[in-house]
């Protein structure tokens, strides 16, 4: 608000980066706050977007976000997704003119609201390379979809399609540690141990390598990118906008900022909700009871590990780190905004 | 047309298999025909389905394939999801009671010739294992999905969400060589470096390993899984129906065949068909010119490899392996149906 976005838009991105910190995912909470501040202070996001349809047929539609914040053009984008599936089925929305928006899964959970399958994507600035590749292309492009059950929490998929996330490979580089083979490759192209290879090299795409389906990853990026971007009119590939402001900025422009993707399906269309939650139970049942491997105690169902989070941190609170604690206490000395926390 | 099939039908199935002779994927190909052929005659296959919508709503649609010939039942579901977004902007169809329909992509080419996007997923008799897992609990479970160039061929994307195919670990036990760490685990859940150790064990899903982002590739099989068949009624996970009829049955049956999902969204409700495909074409320019790593004279784009066996059997002919010829001239002894082939 201290930017001049709207109470109702504020709240909204309040809501989708908490519900990242509640789920456990902190790289994606307001640990990013000082990011879209940044953002903010340079003009790069719109306070006052005017976010629309510029093109659309019944069930689909290519929505402008005219650079609004992330948070704000994807719940609406995504609700216009919702919206289109109550009338027509289903609901197919390809947008530009965006930037961050938070976790994927959010915007999945919240078709599970409306008894609706929810897709998300989104595509972000490059870090992955394609296989075969020395030089960074793509984004970590996730994909998520979420299911409802009826006794059971749902199942939640939420993958980045990079083998692993780039924070994965700062936090080996914090502790001194070397990474595994296949994560990372090194500036000229070689596949390195050295968590530091990957800020002149590159992320491997899920798979990493020929042998071991490295050739998926890619394409399931590819996927992301083109959904995202090529159809809206976004910055694809090489080309997407940084997210931090210190990050090198793209050689060229072929687009409008990043691109997201969003689609909702009607359950009742396919299905009657409470037969089809009955039948994700038993599946969810049926897998949980799968042999484990030695050493294992249990096959794990796509989004245990958060549904975990979010049960124990509704209850106890959000640890932040100091480092987080810090950061806001910049921002609220800079913008005059309080900031409280319980120790 | 021996067993029962319409000549337009049959017409239809054979359009499939040859497809995937055209494209390289010999696999799914005419080599396939025996085990067609068993499944008629033990009945397992309707030859004159009633295939029909059974619940709908606008855009999306449950489809009943009556049991028949899943290179028939595909094609007409796949068909309805296109009808559907002529109609609506975009058709999604989940499909049960069918059986194995070819290749993926099959699927999503015919999307492109109505200049739509095409998503095809299918789910298989189990033989890959969820991560942590040490029983197969799902199947190769591919998706598909094609993106239109205007001057360079179609992007085509189809991949199957385990490490490798099954082919390729039985190419190795044929030639007496060990296979990559992390393709299978054996009866006990130990990863193994034999070949034969998928026969009691099983694949691993694409990723392999948590390291890797195994846990990756499960949730999108779950995600093929539950879109083919939760939603539509088929059997889901270990649940399939073998597609050999010497292969060992399910402990039990949760639904109605195996299932299928297509999708169709119309180009022109995004973006102006030219202006798409345009950029696709910059898209593939970009990418093709990827510094590729040492040891590799370029990055690929997805569908290359397909599309460069197309042309070139287009023009030379498929050739067929001697096992190959031997079954179908078996088949054509057993049903007089003649069989001349050139040398």
């Amino acid at each position: 608000m201290h930017f001049d976005v709207s109470e109702k838009d504020a709240r909204q991105a309040s809501d989708v980066l908490s519900k990242a910190d509640l789920r456990g995912i902190d790289s994606h909470g307001v640990a990013r706050l000082g990011t879209y501040v940044d953002m903010f202070k340079i003009g790069r996001i719109n306070p006052k977007p005017n976010i629309k349809i510029v093109r659309e047929k019944k069930s689909i539609a290519t929505v402008d976000g005219d650079r609004g914040l992330g948070l704000v053009v994807g719940p609406k984008a995504n609700e216009i997704a919702m919206d289109k599936a109550a009338q027509f089925g289903s609901g197919w929305i390809s947008v530009c003119n965006t930037n961050h928006y938070g976790i994927a899964s959010y915007y999945s959970l919240k078709a599970l609201e409306r008894d609706m399958i929810g897709w998300s994507m989104t595509n972000s600035s490059r870090i992955v390379v394609p296989l075969w590749g020395a030089e960074r292309m793509l984004g970590t492009n996730p994909i998520a979809i979420a299911f409802p059950g009826f006794k059971n929490p749902p199942i939640v998929i939420d993958l980045a399609t990079s083998v692993v996330a780039f924070g994965k490979v700062e936090i080996a580089k914090r502790a001194g540690k070397p990474i595994p083979e296949g994560w990372v490759i090194d500036k000229d192209g070689n596949t390195s141990t050295d968590p530091d290879a990957v800020y002149s090299g590159g992320l491997l795409p899920l798979g990493a390598t020929r042998e071991m389906g490295g050739h998926k990853g890619y394409c399931l990026s590819a996927m992301v990118d083109i959904l995202t971007c090529v159809l809206s009119g976004a910055n694809w590939g090489p080309f997407a906008p940084p997210f931090a402001i210190f990050e090198e900025a793209p050689k060229a422009s072929v687009g409008k900022g990043i691109g997201h993707f969003f689609g909702a399906m009607e359950i009742d269309g396919f299905e009657e909700v409470e037969v089809f939650k009955k039948r994700i139970d038993h599946w969810i049942e049926v897998f949980r009871a799968t042999k484990p491997i030695p050493g294992q105690h249990a096959v794990l169902i796509p989004g245990d590990p958060e549904h975990a989070s979010e049960k124990r941190r509704s209850k106890e609170g959000i640890p932040i780190i100091q480092a987080v604690v810090d950061d806001l206490t910049k921002i609220s000395k800079e913008t005059g905004v309080p900031f409280k926390w319980e120790v």
